[in-house]
């Protein structure tokens, strides 16, 4: 099967041929990062990340066993059996940083690396190091905890990454040889399995995407379908416990479920099917209402690394691993392409922010697995971990970042992110366009937008007439709450209905040179939580723009957090500072210090006292910092949730 | 080495030979009980939950397995590798209670299970019937994981049940015989190691207190001493982090680290080592001042089943192991001995009451191995675990209840606990007395204690010529906070400089017929919670006499647990109630019932708003029962920290 050369390099989701899907992605390759945070990521991805993990895959002996496995080296597996899934991760993470940033040193190291999978390959097409050589008997026969599916499917992902950066084929070719395999074992009137860990269902569509080859969506829709009927025992676990389409609510082990969910997006983005939208609609708002912190982080049990009871949602003891933050955004920006409501935008941006780059380090060498939203300095981040699953899922989601500033439509180009760009790309009606968006979100809120469309040429009776006019959708972010948010067009401010937490369509013949200005309020808010989620009773978190702060004991000096009390009722003072963790916007707040009652001392229980004691407070002023850049300095305390007065 | 009869029938911990102990305990047979809550149960233990344990210990091949070991049947090992562990502790229960009813068929049970233990001991010595048969070469190779030690400490420990009950030697022959190839094995010169989860320490102590061969002592001490020095690879998890005398506070698997404190606990009743005390003090105000439920119950984590970091005390993610609240009890009921200080006291009551009766149901067939504070109905006792520690191990600590009521001393004797009971004993100074309590304790607060003390018999120059006096000291519970007591002696109330929470000594030339009547205050108290333990933030736990209580929703039907705001400034209605959980006193609190803000639907976060909604409250009524009771009828939500006005 040829693979479609017209997608090139597209950012998964690629749902530019799907009927269903109300928004399509566009290329990683059509947007190029300029000055701001992202591009500054993307440096740091691509020249400190991508290499030290190349190393580290290296050192822990990764590589290696696909050495062991092509018969090149003897000597034991080494490391966990889904240890195949990091190198492929890394793969994919590096073959986007590819296409914004060419190098002959990466591109070395990415084909080096192909070169070992296809070495291991086995003549049936079996991939898998773990079971390729003493342990080959034993293939396929515990799909419940071995994780040969979850392995495949993060090959098919980086070989899809590497054929859309590069065009060249032949990873592409090794993973159609494994998945036939998989197909002619598990396909339709073979044997009726699933795996443990889903993963591989997003890959298959996007496999299909690539080829058009319908047995993968088939092979897609079979592993979804097959879940909820016991053929994994039945484990919540697992996700195992009810079929998708009946599910009520999120529970078992969060990558897991939140796998599925975005792997059932992508199978409704191609079939349309309405019991799955519904589904996914109904876990996504049980999610959203009971299940989720702040940062957009899910699963907070530590027991089964899974989603807790409704309000479950302990701070120092948040478990919010890494992976379910990344596998929140993946859900998110399917259901953004599949329905193109800004709720699903509102919440993919902010646990992109809050939820996955806490995950890496500034200086993009150390990582977090688990995430709590308050600690004693204890928790830090690792150089990697015997499970890394997180660290090259960070890289990957980084490397992807410019596919997921813009989508479009039939009636135009929509705008979901807010940072320093230019996308050049042709709009479904034939329309070709350039936007230039300059912008210091998320440290201020004035992003403008200048309009390029390359002229139209009219050919008679051509159906391409209508393209002289276009929309421009400009996501308004819900985080505004009620503020108002005014937008220019080349100097005159517009009126318009539209509230925050929806798009904003600007309909127009435009013209070269077109300017939108937009001044999103950039106010800090103080959130407060259900009253169900019991360890944030009084507690307030900070927020400004897109991003959830926290108190860090760096900036507190002598402060003991748990006694601080913010003063909601004065705006916090916002500086930007230049020198503070590569660049931060930084908040101080008034705030009371409370003295603890030293009754307490020495004591955990006390008869109650009918009127709170007035305490002494000191007026104070605490800083605050953007939670995603905690744990960079000195070990100490930190937390999100705050008291107030 | 012959047994010393002396001691003939006495309640674990026997230390009245220690130098160093300022309590001894008394017999369980010298101690009868009368009609009462403990009675009740005595007589459920008996006739319900020990037959009902024997039929399942039978039904679940744990008993089958010594068949196998004897080379009597031919199956394979059945369950856990500690299984062994649930028989002993049943022989243990039932030896006790055998005391207080003997039972020729019970003694059939008894004789059965220890002829099945003697045929499953090899040659050696050595007995655990995982290791028996063909994984005899594996033998004391994995210390950490397998329990050889942890069985054959709870064997020991129904050695001594056996023969302090009946003054048949058969099984303490047979645990010598042990015990003897475990010092070859591990004593001094010998292997240096130690088990992964202490429970031998306690019963070689007792076996030492027993046979009076102090080697017993010696190896006990040399467990405990080898711990934290890495022969277990340093791990928390078995409490091998460090040393017990450096310890700062708790940490790892809660009952392996509980059982560590009793056992050396033990070793000081012996040795009356000041570090050793000084660690378990240390300890032990660590515990009840950052680490321990309200409830007595501890280690607060699913993971690892473990101690939580300090104030880390989720509600209904309380893990509160039965067996750690045992622990608990084990531990403090030794402290008590070892210091006579009435705080032991206080929380070996409190945990009995409320951390450990909670493990069984009232008809004494069902049990919680995780104890929360607050459920929605999902968690419910079970007729049995594959892991079922806590069963027999509930079933043991009520059989020895009669042994925990009374201490003696050089000056006389200690009421520990308040329950009907007659105990006839001889102090230490040779005088015999019989003490008869009556009391409806803890459902009210009246005691009477008529002492008959038998005629001093003077013998001419005798040194018991000043046994003509001895006090009785009356502890005056903790939990009475700062109301006073009124005691009467033979109808006069005497005044008195003693605070709760110590023992009133009342010195006196004791006549038969002398009558002390104690009158405890009874009223609810409402507790708090120390600021730092985020759950209970605007809570109270509702608590009257020795209990703790919850709110249970079969008596609150219809009534969101949740949104009960208790009015603590009216004292609430007490009734005993006759035809309800067996019996109890149930609690009527006013309380305003908070209406939901409407806005809170659909939303787990939103803008804090600046004043507290003045949301519609209803006055109603809502009923408390105590803990110990819930979960007796029909499944539903239940809440110890409720929210108050």
């Amino acid at each position: 099967m040829k693979p479609d050369m017209n997608t090139t390099v597209a950012v998964i989701t690629d749902t530019r041929h799907s009927l269903f899907a109300l928004l399509k992605p566009v290329a990683i390759g059509d947007v190029t990062l300029a000055e701001g945070l992202w591009k500054s990521r993307q440096q740091i991805n691509q020249g400190i990340t991508i290499p030290g993990q190349y190393a580290l895959l290296e050192s822990t002996g990764r590589l290696d066993n696909f050495r062991r496995a092509a018969g090149k080296l003897d000597k034991p597996y080494q490391g966990f059996v889904y240890n195949d899934s990091d190198v492929y991760k890394w793969l994919e993470a590096a073959s986007w940083s590819l296409i914004s940033a060419p190098s002959a040193e990466l591109n070395e190291l990415v084909d080096n690396t192909i070169h070992l999978i296809g070495a291991a390959q086995r003549k049936d097409g079996y991939i898998n190091t773990y079971f390729s050589v003493d342990k080959a008997a034993e293939r396929w026969t515990n799909l419940q905890e071995k994780h040969e599916l979850y392995c495949a499917g993060h090959l098919i992902q980086a070989a899809v990454a590497h054929y859309r950066a590069t065009g060249d084929e032949k990873l592409l070719d090794v993973v159609i040889r494994l998945v036939d395999h998989i197909y002619s074992t598990f396909g339709p009137h073979q044997r009726e399995a699933t795996g443990g860990h889903p993963e591989i269902e997003m890959a298959l569509v996007e496999l299909y995407r690539t080829t058009h080859d319908s047995k993968y969506l088939d092979l897609a829709a079979l592993f979804i379908n097959r879940r909820g009927h016991s053929l994994l025992g039945g484990s919540e676990y697992l996700v195992d416990h009810v079929p998708l389409r009946s599910m009520s609510h999120l529970a078992g082990h969060a990558v897991r479920a939140l796998y599925l969910c975005a792997g059932a997006a992508d199978l409704a983005l191609e079939t349309g099917e309405a019991p799955i939208i519904e589904a996914l609609n109904r876990l996504w708002s049980n999610m959203v209402h009971q299940q989720m912190y702040v940062t957009g982080a899910a699963g907070s049990r530590y027991e089964g690394e899974a989603f807790g009871a409704p309000y479950e949602l302990p701070n120092a003891r948040a478990y919010a691993e890494t992976c379910a933050a990344i596998a929140n955004v993946m859900w998110n920006w399917r259901m953004l392409q599949l329905q193109g409501e800004a709720q699903f935008a509102d919440l993919f941006e902010w646990t992109l922010y809050n939820g996955v780059l806490p995950g890496i380090s500034l200086d993009g060498r150390q990582y977090f697995y688990v995430n709590p939203l308050a600690n004693d300095g204890s928790i830090r981040r690792q150089a990697w971990y015997p499970c890394a699953c997180c660290p090259p899922n960070v890289s990957r989601t980084i490397a992807m970042f410019p596919g997921y500033i813009y989508s479009v439509s039939e009636g135009g180009i929509w705008v979901h992110l807010y940072a320093s760009s230019v996308v050049n790309l042709e709009l479904p009606n034939g329309r070709r366009l350039t936007l230039h968006q300059e912008t210091s979100y998320p440290w201020d809120g004035h992003v403008t937008i200048e309009v390029q469309p390359e002229p139209v040429i009219q050919v008679a009776q051509d159906s391409l007439s209508d393209n002289k006019t276009f929309s421009i959708f400009l996501r308004l972010p819900g985080w505004l709450n009620d503020s108002q948010v005014v937008v220019k067009i080349n100097g005159e401010a517009i009126g318009y209905p539209t509230h925050p937490g929806t798009y904003l369509e600007i309909h127009s013949a435009w013209q070269g040179g077109d300017r939108i200005e937009i001044d999103f309020p950039m106010e800090a808010h103080y959130l407060e939580s259900h009253p169900l989620v019991l360890e944030n009773t009084g507690r307030v978190a900070i927020t400004r723009g897109p991003l959830v702060y926290c108190l860090e004991e760096a900036d507190n000096q002598g402060l003991p957090l748990s006694q601080v009390m913010i003063d909601r009722s004065i705006q916090p003072l916002v500086e930007f500072q230049h020198s503070l963790l590569g660049g931060v916007v930084q908040l101080t707040h008034k705030a009371h210090l409370q003295s603890m009652d030293p009754e307490w001392e020495g004591r955990l229980y006390r008869p109650s006292i009918p009127k709170a004691h007035a305490l002494s407070s000191t007026v104070t002023e605490v800083k605050s910092i953007p939670y995603f850049a905690w744990a960079n300095r000195e070990s100490g305390g930190m937390q999100v949730w705050t008291l107030f007065s």
